[in-house]
């Protein structure tokens, strides 16, 4: 099938499916549920193969890792999938109710996005995890995982769209693209599709952004800072430091870039490369920090690295505001951490760091859809429109403006005739 | 001065309007109305060169209009202004707070996107309210309005510069743009503009949104359409579709195309085409139509086309449901109406139609954000990303998460030491 044909498939889909109460939605969650569970064994086989091609194709440990999808994965996303039909109906909902006159009332009221196009890593719990958030959010969507996936996504597909059509969702909300021909495709049909996910490596994003006509939401990179003021506690200082650089260290929320005030560099440098080298971490330092430990030389190009690696940037600063200008320079507005014990620095710190999370005395790894109570994570966005930071449901949703008239036209406004009340109403939308 | 170089004080400026107070920012707002009236002569005679210079190029009557600037419309942008001042501050304000674990606390707080160009028509007030709506909402702003305007709006800008400057508004924020070629600069300054809101014709608006790396918000077109059940009560009928293509007709909210179900089209089509003949409107209709009434010939073509003109395509429908597929393929997503008397139908209607106002009952022109009680219009969004619809002040702001810890770091939760509470706090933002 052609791609705008597959596009008009999943408009048509969505139109019904924004339609559909929270009711059928969740036992459609459901349904997916009992359908993973009943078809284990077809799904494990499956991914088996995927496994067994991988290690002929030499794939390295950290993806054969990630492209597992055993027993305990399944039930894994099957109990993600029971929160997540007990968290509320996010569509539907009033946001805002204005009585404009006597029988005219305005109401903005959620409903999906439409149309979501994800193209994604090679974890297979990720298309269970972003098909189930579309459709509790009421949106169509196309998923392309992983090439290495291709069985376990062909049967996860199956498996949803049987489970959901037998649950009454509208059929084609849920389609699997297997091949990069159709991802490029699919970029150019702003006439279907809402929305553009990608996840995966900075390269990667950069490309789709720049290859869409469909608005992109994510992040190409994560350049994240910790600040530590002249005031902070060093032992703290040292332990969200270590946490931030290597508690997961190919995340977009690691620590890249460290500044330090110059006044407690003495203090605190020594201390804090005996632990970043316990964990095999190298230090890059400015000619400031190499005064004091040795390290490699960083250069301006390390301020604009992103390196995912067990290697660390540290330059010194004079002062907390050439600490914010280095962030708002070179950052990527993702993450950035101020270290202090002064509340009105942090204060301004928050206020003038440009970033979706400013964060006082805390490991940037807290950047994270699940860490912030999200339940669930779409992805995490640098843009400062629709969805910012950590994405849950909320950045798959949408409103319209429902307004109940009777018989009003806009000239007795205009002639003076009527006069605007512009009251807000405390009602739900009701007909 | 080279547009990057305009970009980049902007976006500085930005980022210290940003950490400004609410009262700073009214006492910005009170100090330009101040200074609009304290030079009301100068500016009244930048304006009449303005016109003089248009005439001699032939300007038409109803663009002329539209860029006079006298002593009455210099009042009502003051009195627009301190309206503005009476709103409550948008920033700062906390829309979610979650107690993560002891000690550990998170915040999503509303902030300024940051820097937004706005290119515009030729009328001055834009320019005021434009500029006063970003001051509100502590964004940078980098304004093109008309060529036409020029002389106005150079001394409008210069007296906005004084008035904010003086009142402690960082400089640069506010910048005027006088020529086509800053645009085309100003649209690939992705690393400086977080948002583009272009206004005026559709073709212009289409130009923006192909040639700008930066977000675009606004709407191509307005294919607005009103759905004429057979239920509807006639006289109101009449009246409405009167209001919605003749109140103003060069307005995006204008009705396009009429849809009327056969089973009443007998009945209403030959009172309504000599309602809409009294006001001069041309009718274009299908088979069913001309059946009926005599009417010109309309083919799907004129399904497609936003004639902001007085003339109006007409078609029969069989069903609602045919109705939603009409507007649903050949709409644009802006504004659409149903009229009828029954509540199910409606919501059926008000669900499946994906168009930002889906209106029961009432004219398309009360699609507004000054009819909709938000003030003040930034304009009309048909993308259902960030802000759709009528968009007010809301649509300038973002948000960003403020993390506020006490040491935690993420391996405690990882290893399971620490657990997350995430339960939902009641307090607004403080350190």
């Amino acid at each position: 099938m052609q791609m705008d044909e597959r596009g008009k498939i999943g408009r048509d889909a969505s139109i019904l499916l924004a339609a559909t109460d929270g009711k059928t939605r969740n036992a459609g969650l459901l349904a997916i549920a009992r359908g993973l569970e009943a078809n284990a064994a077809a799904i494990i086989t499956a991914n088996n193969e995927d496994m067994k091609r991988s290690q002929t194709e030499n794939l390295g440990a950290p993806l054969l890792k990630r492209l597992t999808f055993d027993a305990d994965k399944i039930n894994d996303v099957i109990k993600g999938i029971y929160s997540l039909t007990e968290l509320n109906n996010p569509l539907g909902v009033t946001k805002l109710s204005t009585h404009l006159d006597k029988g005219l009332d305005l109401y903005k009221v959620t409903c999906p996005i439409g149309v979501i196009g994800v193209i994604f890593e090679s974890r297979p719990d990720a298309f269970i995890q972003i098909a189930t958030l579309c459709l509790k959010s009421g949106n169509s969507v196309l998923l392309k995982g992983g090439r290495e996936a291709l069985e376990t996504n062909r049967i996860l597909c199956r498996v949803i769209q049987e489970a959901t059509a037998a649950a009454g969702i509208p059929q084609g909300w849920i389609q699997n693209l297997e091949s990069r021909e159709e991802v490029t495709a699919m970029l150019a049909l702003d006439q279907y599709i809402d929305l553009i996910i990608p996840r995966g490596s900075n390269d990667f994003v950069k490309y789709i952004m720049a290859n869409s006509t469909i608005p992109v939401m994510g992040h190409a990179d994560g350049i994240c800072h910790v600040y530590v003021h002249d005031d902070a506690d060093l032992k703290q200082a040292v332990d969200i430091i270590v946490d931030s650089k290597t508690q997961y260290v190919a995340a977009c929320n690691t620590l890249e870039t460290l500044l330090i005030n110059e006044k407690i560099a003495v203090s605190l440098l020594p201390i804090l490369k005996v632990a970043l080298e316990n964990k095999g971490v190298l230090i890059k330092g400015d000619e400031g920090v190499r005064k004091i430990i040795s390290a490699e030389t960083a250069t301006e190009e390390d301020w604009k690295t992103e390196y995912l690696d067990y290697i660390l940037a540290i330059r010194l600063v004079p002062s907390m505001d050439a600490a914010i200008d280095h962030i708002n320079t070179y950052g990527s507005g993702h993450t950035d951490v101020i270290l202090s014990a002064d509340k009105d620095f942090v204060n301004t710190f928050m206020t003038l760091v440009d970033s979706a999370c400013v964060f006082w005395n805390c490991s940037t790894r807290f950047s994270d859809g699940f860490r912030f109570g999200f339940g669930a994570e779409v992805g995490i966005s640098t843009s400062k429109l629709h969805a910012r930071g950590p994405v849950g449901l909320d950045g798959l949703l949408s409103y319209k403006y429902k307004l109940v008239g009777h018989g009003q036209c806009v000239i007795d406004y205009a002639n003076g005739s009527r006069k605007f009340r512009h009251e807000p109403n405390q009602l739900d939308f009701h007909l």
